[in-house]
């Protein structure tokens, strides 16, 4: 909001001597101002507000918006400890200069603050904890009746996974042939008879609270601002209403350190708007939101330029992508930013090709994307929910692949820090790893009956030791192969084992073998050791 | 060559009047204007040349260059017939207000003018012709002895290539410990002794012979103008030499109309520049060619945003993206260009693993860039010239490939002249072609015993014809399947012969079929037919 960039950031430091009994927050949580003003007119279009805020290092001007009844409010998230100090801006005396102090305190055990973009190619949260992407797809399961939310919920509680996508605004489905959505985002009347210039704070501060709910089970809400799925109307907002609403949404959600940004799905299927538009509306938001958090646009048919800068990592729709793992690696080379492989088909029963995977199937393009050093989303497709399924409104999953999806999550857990990436790209599509520490080699529906201990030559020596397990991917087993390996120079490229041990394998499909690095006590190697 | 760009064009209009006895060219032929000027100081630095061309309808500013003993030159390919008109313009007085006329023809038989890029993904001649891209690697071939040269034209005319990679400099080989090359692209003396300011016109006469001699083989000239291939010292030019360079280089070549400009190669391994010199240089080209040749540059580990405006198409090389189409379909849907996998490994017996692919895995490859939509180029490395190859020096091929790839390339002059797309991406990665009208499916190392005749549903209704051959692309043969297929609409995606005919397959590997409409004549069709 360019009309706050000009503040006096003086009549800040006047603060400074107050005395105590202000409130507290938690790092990383929200500190939340709630001012009365004008409820006449259209708040939503006369009022400016915001604030800036500062503790004397970092200083960060924060949009407000207008929650309804007279009531304006601004959220936010601070990401540092000790002393904040803030002043209103408004257009309006009532909201204008308004000076208050807060404390920010060490975050509580377990919020490990926003997820942000880590070693080119993975994530990690603000103090540094690796986040490993496990995401699930529940598309308008805020918009469905109360009790199937809550169930979603503790579906999802019971899940592996840690990011959902969701749509912001209303999607027509089977679904809604027996329940209308409860509330709406804008004022008016679906379908089309919408005022674009007045959000429904009810709708938002019900969303809300599943933002929240979602942060508390550790879930990150990757949250899709437009989509093309038509028949209520908000497909026909102009560039005008377009930027409100964008404005609006982000300075109500964007203070949720569990929030993403996805700005539209299959954005080139909404024949409203153009390649210039997408990027007019991402620079808003980057522009716009003072948190920066995570932001990505998924696809239909035509590929995204992820390369622009307003992109923090890769969104992708292509199953095709996933089903080995030379291919998944592709999109990281083009655009050395993390790859989400956010829509990989969904597991499920339809006459569609784009929903019945089977469960061997979703699981097998986890894999896939693993050891290209990318991650994946998971859909399921079963019609559980009268006419619907977890995909479009939630409730309960019906496929095979969760459970082995939490497996998965287990052994991404206890991997490598700094994340999983091609161990000789191009040449071995199937290992990922850290060079001289890990490594995972899936041989996916191949099923072989033995692999000969061989690794690549970055980061190996003469002289190694390192302990292989045998991974059943369906089975979820994690079988140790007896003694250690110890490295020896086969040829320019790669090291065996001195004794040219060969593994064991059993001829299933969906295999994988572990590789870790073993250190001088005897147990798998954190971090890259100093060589032997 | 900005210092002509405020050129007074009414001297050329009193040129119309002029009478007969004027040379002729054809059309996209080479208009070379020589004159007499100083050679005393460094006429490569001193001494600015241009001249700008007319036929009133269009207006080329060409820059021309210096050609030792006091010779100056400038070299126009104009791609319109009729009467041009040139006034040059220099900051000497011999060289500049020169006025002349001379007459365009029609082009000869075989001149279809230079190859641009068509529907997006794919090249045709200026004239229309596709450009059915089957390239090679002959790195050096025109730094070898002479005998070689000539048996290396030899090599290529009874080859399938239509387009050679070849670098502009010299790079150090085995091969250089029994013949240094006979000349130096600049004044001075290998390593590192170089004038850079000073061009060897005997190095770029000799040079763009073979390129005069490769047009007339019908084969393009890629040519790389950077390098990380060190020992000579090339490498080690500033910006300042590398821009003369590139302007020396694209005056005296670029009206070639088999010219194709090739930044670099492996451009990520050459240390001593940027990306920001890449982009520079680049631009620097598509600035200073008034011929517009195309543009590329080709990579080593790390891929080369290729969505600049500066790359008319992709050079890559990944070998790993043509080992199954469903991976070589992938760039061209990120950049929306023409992808040519430039490098893909070579078939050869070395150490070192880009260099031993069998013939087998070599002509696999070209059928997988083949059905996705793309190109694919070859290179020969078994050591057959001293300690040296074909990729390298030329001569003789010595792989299996060759004949095969010229198989395919009859098969590619056969197929639609609009190119081959993927039929159903992402679904179908084996099957490109145009939809309702030819279809090629791919099997690869797959050795299937049957082919359900089916088709994806777009450009298809009930009751077109189609006829089926069985293509083996190691055997060189194409089987034609008796009698007709007739469609039928099967379900939501795809169409089968009425009377759900299968195609018995040999159970080989390498197998292919060809799919093409039939017309009202009982012959394949040649475009897309209106429904039956």
């Amino acid at each position: 909001m360019k009309y706050i960039c000009c503040f006096i950031l003086f009549t800040l430091t006047a603060l400074c001597g107050v005395a105590a009994g202000f409130s507290t927050i938690e790092k990383w949580g929200v500190f939340e101002l709630e001012l009365k003003g004008p409820a006449g007119g259209n708040p939503f279009l006369e009022v400016r507000f915001g604030a800036v805020f500062t503790d004397g290092n970092t200083t960060v001007t924060v949009p407000g918006f207008y929650d309804g009844d007279g009531i304006y409010k601004i959220r936010f998230s601070p990401g540092a400890t000790g002393d904040w100090r803030y002043e209103t801006k408004s257009n309006r005396w009532e909201l204008t200069g308004k000076l208050g102090k807060f404390i920010v305190t060490s975050p509580a055990s377990g919020n490990h603050g926003p997820v942000q973009v880590q070693n080119t190619f993975h994530f990690a949260y603000a103090d540094g904890t690796p986040f490993k992407q496990v995401g699930t797809t529940i598309y308008n399961w805020t918009d469905a009746p109360e009790e199937l939310q809550e169930e979603t919920l503790r579906t999802l509680a019971a899940s592996p996974f840690n990011k959902a996508r969701m749509l912001l605004t209303p999607q027509p489905t089977p679904y809604q042939n027996h329940f209308a959505p409860p509330r709406w985002p804008f004022a008016g009347t679906p379908p089309y008879a919408w005022d674009f210039s007045r959000f429904n704070p009810d709708y938002f501060r019900h969303f809300e609270n599943r933002i929240r709910q979602l942060s508390d089970l550790g879930i990150q809400a990757d949250v899709i601002l437009f989509n093309p799925y038509g028949k209520f109307g908000f497909e026909t907002m102009d560039a005008v209403a377009d930027e409100r609403y964008v404005r609006y949404v982000v300075a109500r959600l964007g203070a949720y350190r569990n929030i993403w940004w996805s700005l539209a799905n299959e954005y080139d299927f909404l024949r409203t708007k153009t390649e210039a538009d997408w990027d007019r509306l991402g620079n808003l938001v980057q522009e716009c939101d003072p948190h920066q958090r995570l932001r990505s646009i998924h696809n239909g048919a035509i590929i995204y330029d992820h390369g622009k800068s307003w992109i923090t990592h890769v969104s992708m729709q292509n199953g095709a992508a996933v089903e080995e793992p030379g291919r998944a690696e592709m999109y990281r080379g083009v655009w050395r930013k993390p790859v989400v492989y956010d829509e990989v088909k969904y597991e499920g029963v339809t006459q569609y090709r784009w929903g019945n995977l089977t469960g061997q199937e979703m699981v097998h393009r986890f894999w896939c994307g693993t050891v290209a050093g990318t991650y994946v989303g998971h859909g399921d497709y079963f019609t559980t929910v009268e006419e619907d399924t977890w995909t479009s409104f939630g409730g309960k999953l019906s496929g095979q692949s969760a459970p082995r999806l939490a497996f998965l999550r287990k052994v991404l857990e206890e991997s490598p820090a700094q994340g999983i990436d091609p161990i000789d790209k191009w040449q071995d599509v199937n290992t990922g790893g850290v060079p001289g520490l890990y490594y995972l080699t899936y041989f996916g529906q191949a099923t072989p009956l033995e692999w000969r201990f061989r690794l690549y030559k970055n980061g190996v020596i003469d002289g190694q030791h390192y302990q292989v397990e045998i991974i059943d991917t369906w089975d979820m087993s994690i079988t140790p192969v007896e003694g250690e390996f110890v490295t020896k120079k086969l040829d320019n490229y790669h090291y065996v084992d001195v004794a040219e041990r060969v593994v064991k394998l059993s001829g299933k499909p969906g295999m994988a073998v572990r590789v870790r690095r073993i250190g001088q006590d005897g147990k798998p190697a954190a971090t890259v050791l100093p060589n032997d």
